[in-house]
């Protein structure tokens, strides 16, 4: 039965807190009026970080991971190994391959995965700004951290072929993930073995 | 480990998610990634929501319960009989009750239960206000419907307390064997008092 509200300021925010991934209307009940039950700074604060995140959030235009400046706190730190290129999918994939603290090259963020079923094509993808940081500047190897799945593998092998004839090592990250898992769940130790091991691709 | 952002209006936005309750930093930053790949408008809706529900949300000056208006939408309903309070936590309570269809008096929300471990008296709870209400107007009865603990048991018998010498009826709702629930998995004390709490069966 359709729960009804007393309020319609409380259905309104209610409505607004369900619309996020995992959150049902009983869930999104409780976490509004714990909100409202909180003192005003706290609501204040609490919308204020999320409206300037959207408002001012930048994407760091050399490799399209989160930023709050044009060009993100690792493309821009001299001790970073430029030779080497990660590329990953999203932002998450990012933060934790930087939580292993195994990897101290640069990232490409592709935005996506290749996914036909999703209607997600190459083209809506980041890879011609790969390829043209590949040709453009001193890079050695390009490490695919993609997760292990039909998609993944599509989407390494397509940027493959794409960097083919510009002699820059490729390298896929061990195996030492289960299949069908995604990156954002492995454990810490899986994920930063699975990047000394990576392996040769397979042409 | 710390993880660490590379973003500090992502760090900030985070925190505050995960300030909530049952929200860990791993799921708050599935929603703010989520909410940051979703159109302005949608955050704006969602940041708005939340400010507009915490500055004007009302709470009724007659039962507590959450509200738009002054006087809550039960309270201003004519055909909800004045003469039955039923006495709940908070507002939960007053939905789920609502939600059952079988209750068409009034509610007083209590704002919560003696729990002297929670540092929560008599004094910080709308126990006065309900005594005034059973004083002033013509109320017949009054249904305790607080959850089956000792600190429910405790706040109900100090307010039949309160109430004593005002000639008002004073209930308890119903405590036994859930519907649909197996006798052999109910725990002694709920099942010993649903056989001394037997109802006269209907024929």
């Amino acid at each position: 039965m359709e729960q009804r509200y007393p309020s319609q300021l409380l259905e309104r925010a209610v409505s607004a807190f369900s619309q996020l991934p995992g959150i049902g209307r009983k869930t999104a009940l409780r976490l509004v009026l714990f909100l409202l039950r909180e003192p005003q700074e706290t609501v204040t604060s609490f919308t204020h970080a999320l409206s300037e995140l959207k408002e001012n959030i930048k994407f760091c235009k050399v490799c399209h991971n989160i930023s709050d400046t044009e060009v993100c706190s690792i493309c821009s730190d001299p001790r970073r190994d430029k030779s080497l290129i990660c590329v990953v999918e999203n932002v998450q994939d990012v933060m934790a391959i930087e939580n292993t603290q195994q990897f101290h090259g640069l990232y490409h963020v592709l935005g996506g995965i290749i996914s036909p079923m999703d209607g997600v094509g190459p083209h809506d993808l980041e890879i011609d700004s790969l390829v043209e940081r590949v040709k453009s500047e001193g890079v050695e190897e390009v490490i695919f951290a993609l997760s292990p799945t039909m998609e993944g593998d599509t989407t390494s092998f397509y940027i493959s072929r794409k960097l083919e004839g510009s002699h820059v090592r490729l390298s896929v990250i061990a195996r030492g993930i289960s299949v069908g898992d995604e990156l954002i769940y492995a454990d810490e130790v899986t994920l930063g073995r699975s990047i000394l091991n990576r392996t040769p691709m397979n042409k």
